[in-house]
């Protein structure tokens, strides 16, 4: 066993992207687990669009920031090397809000087991995971799309949003996703069954949408924010719901959020903006695992990771999330 | 009886601020209503915010902008003078979307009795009119407010805002008006029962908020949009829901509307935001006119009626809407 832990730490808050910069890349001593602790080593560490917010100073979010000097906070899957704690034996594998480092300590709060013998460990990171519980919840809960209605999805081939269209899809609603480059949109549609895929890089998504979704926009569960939420504001049906996941191209901002210029067609149309917090929803996983995971052995949901070797390329594989580089759930393979 | 209807014409899309010129004043020779029509003497004619929008060219709105050239578009209270409608006799007291003039051809459509023994004519062009369905549908059925809640209402000494925050109180809610000017703000606390009142144009609204909400804003009513929908999306309690009604403050923009750019709160504090639009309520009119016909019998709904003498002031009364001169309901006096 290693008796170094490598970790990164948060150095300053970035302004902008992300840089190396805003991290240190810190070597520290493991030890043995103190009383109630597990010692995991992780195998993946979930890379999430949610942790650029949480590196900001921030009053009003719904976790307090990261501080300075403290490991970045990172959901992660893992194996128990060592433990002082009745309820997880050595080789059990967990997940949890381990951070991007080599080993984490748990005192068993917030840490759930996984059977690695029903999924590979980074599905327990996306479908199965956070980004997976999102998309269930979300669309379902908060969007609530009925059969045959439209269904239109932003940052359609990332974690969130491929879970999205393909859950409207069995739902029965015709599903428009939206994302960035020919080969994301090709594949929504070819290898996803979504009904139309619309490349936002190359194409007015506002006339796109006219032509994808002649009858208006029932449900939007938007990822992305700025331009792209105030095009499907402009294309919405009566009685339209938004869920509000993320805004993934204001997070890099260093001036303010670009707000929802069309916001007033919510009365136009009658419409409900709401936001989804997956925390809410974590009474109610196995709900969501259970019926996913069906779907997933019945073939009728597929998942795709972007799973990149190397704890120590960490700032930069993380800034694929916004450059819109991944396909997919992005993951960092740490053990070797 | 007068030969002579004089009317205000749209005569080109106003820029901004509404100005004397966007409009023709033109005097038209009366004429017997054709079969099936009535002759409306008009009394009383109602000057409500969203006119101004019904003024833009646009597509995307909830009806066909005034054209050029069209009778301005307004509602009003009048007398009828001719008929040759069974359904109206000489003598009866009705409303409907008559226009900016002295006199009003209509098939009956869309108009309605109003009996005048019931309450001064201008109070069906407010508490008992459109703004008061507005805000009564508006609060009840969006806003939603339970009993020990605290609800906001922006534009709360205007016709909507004044009936929001007094229906408020009446169900409970802990009441806080946001208006602009002084005496506004001493009106809304020691005439209608507020519970406190920001005046926006003296006072920072978010740190105001802090005082007067310090357990964060279950329900806002949002007449105005701009910085004071910002400043009170971040101050949401969990679980808010934000009502929609307008947005006077972005109304005479020639730039873009400025979206919410605090918008994301409502995925931090789990809180709605749903647009209230009063004609979805027409066909429950009654349920509401009879609660507040009661609680103005009864001295729990104060009314205030903004009375201007003088079809031809038109242009410059309505700006009052804009620079905030107008107190309570604003209505043009027609007939001498």
């Amino acid at each position: 066993m290693n008796t170094t832990n490598h970790q990164f730490r948060l150095a300053r808050r970035p302004v902008g992207a992300v840089q190396r910069a805003d991290f240190d890349y810190v070597a520290e001593p493991l030890r043995e687990p103190a009383e109630g602790e597990v010692l995991v080593r992780l195998e993946y560490v979930s890379l999430d669009p949610a942790m650029r917010g949480w590196m900001n100073e921030s009053k009003e979010s719904y976790m307090p920031p990261v501080a300075i000097g403290e490991v970045m906070r990172a959901i992660a899957v893992g194996r128990v090397v060592a433990s002082n704690n009745a309820g997880f034996a050595v080789g059990d594998h967990v997940s949890g809000l381990l951070g991007v480092q080599e080993y984490a300590y748990s005192t068993g709060q917030g840490l759930t087991k996984v059977n690695p013998a029903l999924a590979p460990l980074p599905l327990f990171l996306g479908a199965l995971g956070m980004p997976g519980l999102t998309a269930y919840f979300g669309l379902l809960e908060v969007g609530q799309p009925k059969e045959g209605e439209t269904v239109v999805v932003s940052g359609a081939a990332g974690a969130v949003g491929m879970v999205v269209g393909q859950i409207a899809k069995i739902k029965g609603a015709r599903v428009v996703g939206i994302a960035g480059g020919a080969d994301k949109c090709r594949y929504l549609v070819e290898e996803l069954g979504f009904d139309a895929a619309i490349d936002y890089k190359s194409e007015d998504v506002g006339r796109a949408l006219k032509q994808h979704a002649p009858n208006g926009v029932d449900v939007y569960f938007d990822n992305v924010g700025g331009d792209i939420l105030d095009a499907v504001l402009g294309k919405l049906a009566h009685g339209a719901r938004i869920v509000i996941c993320g805004a993934i191209s204001q997070y890099n901002n260093t001036t303010a959020v670009k707000g929802p210029s069309n916001y007033l067609q919510l009365l136009v149309k009658r419409a409900t903006m709401r936001g989804v917090m997956v925390a809410d929803y974590y009474p109610r996983a196995m709900e969501a695992i259970t019926a996913m995971g069906g779907w997933i052995a019945a073939g009728r949901l597929k998942t795709r990771e972007d799973v990149v070797a190397g704890l120590e390329t960490f700032p930069d594989t993380f800034a694929k999330l916004f450059s819109g580089a991944n396909n997919g759930k992005l993951v960092l393979k740490v053990a070797p």
